[in-house]
């Protein structure tokens, strides 16, 4: 990176990363801050991308048997407190409902028809949806029973980023029951392959994947398997988790069975999610310093075309050439990852160069430029957004099928640079001087044998690092670096957010 | 209707029509009951029905420039308070959140970490929505500004009824602000156009288009325009609204622009809405004495074929022909609707005329049978759902085509087997004995001269009828039935869901 280059968002990534993370999301009209506490509004620009990511997901999830439904927003008290571990992980940070309705005094309106039993805005539904599946679940042949929800959920939050952290925030939720554990972790492990599609083929980035530590796993669950991601700060995002709950929900909401030799059996069950946090890693993955870089397959228009008109008299000859352009493009009908190859032409009242660099910041895959010169020749110049300094020239005839390549390489292009960023911060660490200088350093993915024995060791809490997940099991008979004691696992360590 | 015929849902319609409609939503697994006061879990068959309203719909709306985007599940008492029509219209139904954690008291959870300001979960984004407008938009080049969100709203609701009325429900709610009044009527208008198509020609349930009566109109709007449709028990269900706001929520929200003539201008804003009791509506336009019947242009699934294997020798045989029947049917790719037309074979574990039965009352609209003597012939029978007594031929040869010829023939049947309902039960009434009469006996529409005067007619309080929608503002000279002063309007009236 060279240092004092121009660059449109300030300030640069290696400058002040959060507020680079903060202006990104401004320059390219993705989301804002809300007057409500810990809540965001997600603009138009950011629920594209949202509603591309529940495409792509509702496309593996319909075609494996999976279906969607919705159940209640408001949980009572009394189905959260069903399972202890449960309970414990979300009570701290619920919204709580304790009255229906509002009555005017003095002025003010005040809360007023107390309820009897409070309610709690949805942390999560297991419980909820667990109560649903005892009574519709009687004997094996209605399992395994395969449902998943679009929702908001709730989870109160003091310290909030934009996509990463707010109290509300929209997902997806999977919630499956099955006969017995080995359909389960079938499940359970179908799911993480949907995600790694999802995250590695269209939004590009690379993911490391594996079980969770015990004391990181989901409140409730037998095993956590997540997908943990590396951003530009070397700072890690979970992007997915898929949990075996193995029968703990299944008792604790009653789920059993009549099973083929009639015993009566409680099911195993399954839960998973993604949530818009994935927006905020795909920003912080691939996003430079002249703001968004989106990959082709996560992008609603691939291709912005501006027409430059320095002269009055030729504004309708190239205008007009642009429209046609942009026909051509669209109805050629490429597909872009799920998506149809989609090109638009910007008409805005801007002049050409802030159109231009609008177009950058908000992550445009391509953008042509079209000025009166362009056409009577045979190739038209482009800017690829993630090379914006070395334009490139196509040529005219075949132009969906120049374009469509284009954007495929840049596909592949956006993954294999981030996977290069990843390998790079990514150390196997096999002492804990190592350890701390490690994280004392740039960071990353630190990967290190561990026991159970090193949770809240003391430079773990130093550098704010925690275990994200474990690469392998199989260790042999190397020692944990934390405690000196036989090594469980290799884990692999970072900050996160 | 010919009495004691058999019928798969019990009791018939004309028996009892709300122990009828419980029964159809059971038995076509749509929807049931949570232990949730006053909410509903929306059960995979019913929810496809709400995704393909939102696919039909969000074509529409992004074809003609709408956004989607997303804005805070919870509002600030403030916001809410800001116009006062709207905050005594919703004040009386609102879930209130007042705590922000759980504590654990004597094995007890209880509400704590009070908040500061108590949030409301949303009735309607209006308020919300205006907030952000206020900052988005500052000059004339940022209008028409056209937002539209799929939510789940809250209006706390003592009596129930399942997708009809429920305290949460899900809807998608379009907020546009404009720059004059010209633009937000089109805008207005527009969405008028597209829920009728929604509901004319895929829901096929006839629409009464009009605006609202002033005592019934959305609380802040100057003028809502409602789509009222007529259900077999000939109450209406109010199907979707669109209300032009003028500058009422503009001047509360502080929305507003500057002109192209550098004066300051508030913005004139709509908003409009269609919900999941639209599905209500579907079930108790269409559906009969077997159950569910659906528009196949709203069906997931079009054709249900079920093997009937009476001998376990040719089983094989049966089942293998019949997964190919299937595949050559959904490979041809014809549409329906907005859908690809989809057959799917019912190899459940249960006896063929059980599968039948079920299928009927789900509302397969085309139900093939196939056992092994229908292998060998050149056509097969097929049940079609709106005439299941008559059971018809059809070629082998070109399957697809023909079976989508019946659906789009179904279609229309059912469109005009509604129309004609409806038209049978829309009666023009001039006199108060008359209304008396026809509300005391079937009920239906009642289309009478009528004055603002008219509010709180003891004659509508007793038969609980209401108006529903303006006809005719030309009235010419005629009088309001229910005052005998000058009628402003022609309207409809109707008991109402």
């Amino acid at each position: 990176m060279i240092k004092n280059s121009k660059s449109a968002i300030a300030p640069k990534r290696e400058e002040n990363f959060p507020d680079w993370y903060q202006n990104v999301v401004k320059s390219a009209d993705l989301a804002e801050n809300s007057g409500v506490r810990g809540s965001m509004i997600i603009k138009p620009n950011g629920f594209s991308i949202w509603e591309m990511i529940q495409n792509i997901l509702n496309g593996y999830l319909k075609q494996s048997g999976h279906k969607n439904a919705y159940f209640p927003l408001l949980i009572p008290l009394s189905y959260l407190e069903k399972e202890a571990e449960h309970v414990d992980g979300f009570a701290k940070e619920c919204a709580v409902v304790t009255h229906s309705k509002l009555t005017a005094e003095n002025g003010n309106l005040i809360p007023d028809g107390k309820l009897e039993e409070p309610l709690v805005i949805r942390p999560t539904s297991e419980t909820i949806i667990g109560e649903s599946m005892a009574k519709w679940i009687k004997s094996y042949r209605d399992l395994p029973l395969k449902l998943n929800q679009w929702a908001n959920v709730m989870r109160w939050e003091m310290r909030t980023r934009m996509f990463l952290r707010t109290s509300e925030f929209l997902w997806q939720e999977g919630h499956t029951a099955h006969a017995d554990e080995i359909g389960a972790r079938e499940e359970v492990e179908l799911i993480i392959e949907f995600y790694r599609k999802l995250i590695e083929d269209h939004l590009a980035i690379p993911a490391l994947i594996g079980p969770k530590t015990p004391d990181e796993k989901f409140p409730g669950a037998v095993e956590t398997f997540t997908l943990e991601t590396l951003m530009q700060d070397n700072k890690a995002v979970q992007a997915g988790t898929s949990h075996y709950l193995g029968t703990n929900f299944a008792k604790s909401s009653g789920i059993k069975y009549l099973s083929s030799s009639t015993t009566e059996e409680y099911a195993h069950t399954t839960s998973w999610g993604v949530s818009t946090r994935l927006i905020g890693a795909l920003i912080m993955s691939h996003s430079d310093d002249n703001g968004l870089v989106l990959p082709p397959k996560i992008a609603e228009t691939h291709v912005v075309i501006i027409p430059v008109t320095p002269k009055e008299s030729s504004k309708e000859e190239v205008v007009n050439y642009c429209n046609h352009l942009c026909e051509v493009i669209n109805n050629e009908g490429f597909k872009v990852g799920t998506a149809v190859l989609r090109s638009y032409v910007d008409q805005r009242d801007l002049r050409w160069g802030e159109k231009k660099w609008d177009n950058i910041k908000k992550g445009a895959p391509i953008i042509i430029q079209i000025g009166p010169k362009d056409i009577g020749t045979d190739s038209l110049q482009i800017i690829k957004r993630n090379d914006i300094d070395n334009t490139q020239k196509i040529q005219k005839q075949d132009i969906a099928a120049a374009l469509h390549t284009i954007l495929c390489e840049m596909q592949s292009e956006l993954f294999e640079t981030a996977k290069v960023r990843v390998n790079e911060n990514t150390k196997n660490v096999d002492d804990l001087e190592k350890f701390r200088q490690f994280f004392a350093g740039g960071g990353g993915f630190a990967i290190a044998p561990w026991c159970e024995d090193a949770i809240d060791h003391e430079i773990l809490k130093e550098h704010k690092v925690t275990p994200r997940c474990i690469v392998n099991n199989s260790i042999g008979n190397n020692k944990c670096i934390f405690t000196g004691k036989q090594a469980s696992a290799l884990v692999a360590f970072a900050k996160a957010y």
